[in-house]
């Protein structure tokens, strides 16, 4: 299962993880990213984490479970979860489904969620 | 009972309290810790705890609630809370279950865990 196409990447800025979804994933595969994301947030010593959703286009209850399961593991380890690029479309099917980030934070794109971060964590906090 | 090997220790660095758990704890040993750790606030004067979970790979509904309970006891008493060190595995299994730190702060490890404290108590605390 390791040598098929990368589905997703996680790269490193500063104390920040950003996390870029492809294309959609399969439950196992959403399950590979929570856990990737959450050991690289302790070998990394991430403080945030931003996970870029703009390339999916549908969500559904699993997928946005997940979501928040990885926000609140990672708020667990010390790291702040910001959602970025929900598309539009997306975006009203959830709402429409009553499916939902709950008390993760979303952003418009990466730019905003970067912004988001750079206030949660304060100043002492570099990108 | 007080002759039995230390299961956790309460170290003080400056106005911070460092409370290390050095093995899983049954319920009246966490309610030692509560009891040793509060007491500690007043005595020490501290502004600040840091509780250490490094060492346990599991934490329970008891164990979790504990730690609530000691972090809002600890704030009647003007000292903020922080947990640290909750290992990848141990913070999935309490998403999971739906069992978490509630409003808690945490963070990755002690290092993290005394910048935490010296951004939310301000450039008067001293380490």
């Amino acid at each position: 299962m390791d040598t098929e196409p990368a589905l997703f990447s996680i790269l490193r800025q500063g104390q920040v993880l950003v996390a870029s979804v492809h294309t959609a994933l399969d439950d196992s595969q959403l399950l590979r990213l929570q856990r990737d994301l959450v050991g690289r947030v302790g070998t990394d010593r991430a403080r945030g984490i931003i996970i870029d959703v703009a390339a999916l286009d549908v969500l559904d209850s699993f997928g946005s479970k997940t979501l928040r399961d990885i926000a609140e593991i990672a708020r667990l380890r010390g790291a702040l979860t910001v959602i970025v690029g929900i598309q539009p479309d997306v975006a009203q099917a959830m709402v429409e489904l009553g499916i939902g980030t709950g008390a993760v934070a979303t952003a418009l794109d990466l730019e905003e969620g970067m912004a988001h971060l750079a206030a949660a964590l304060g100043p002492a906090w570099t990108p």
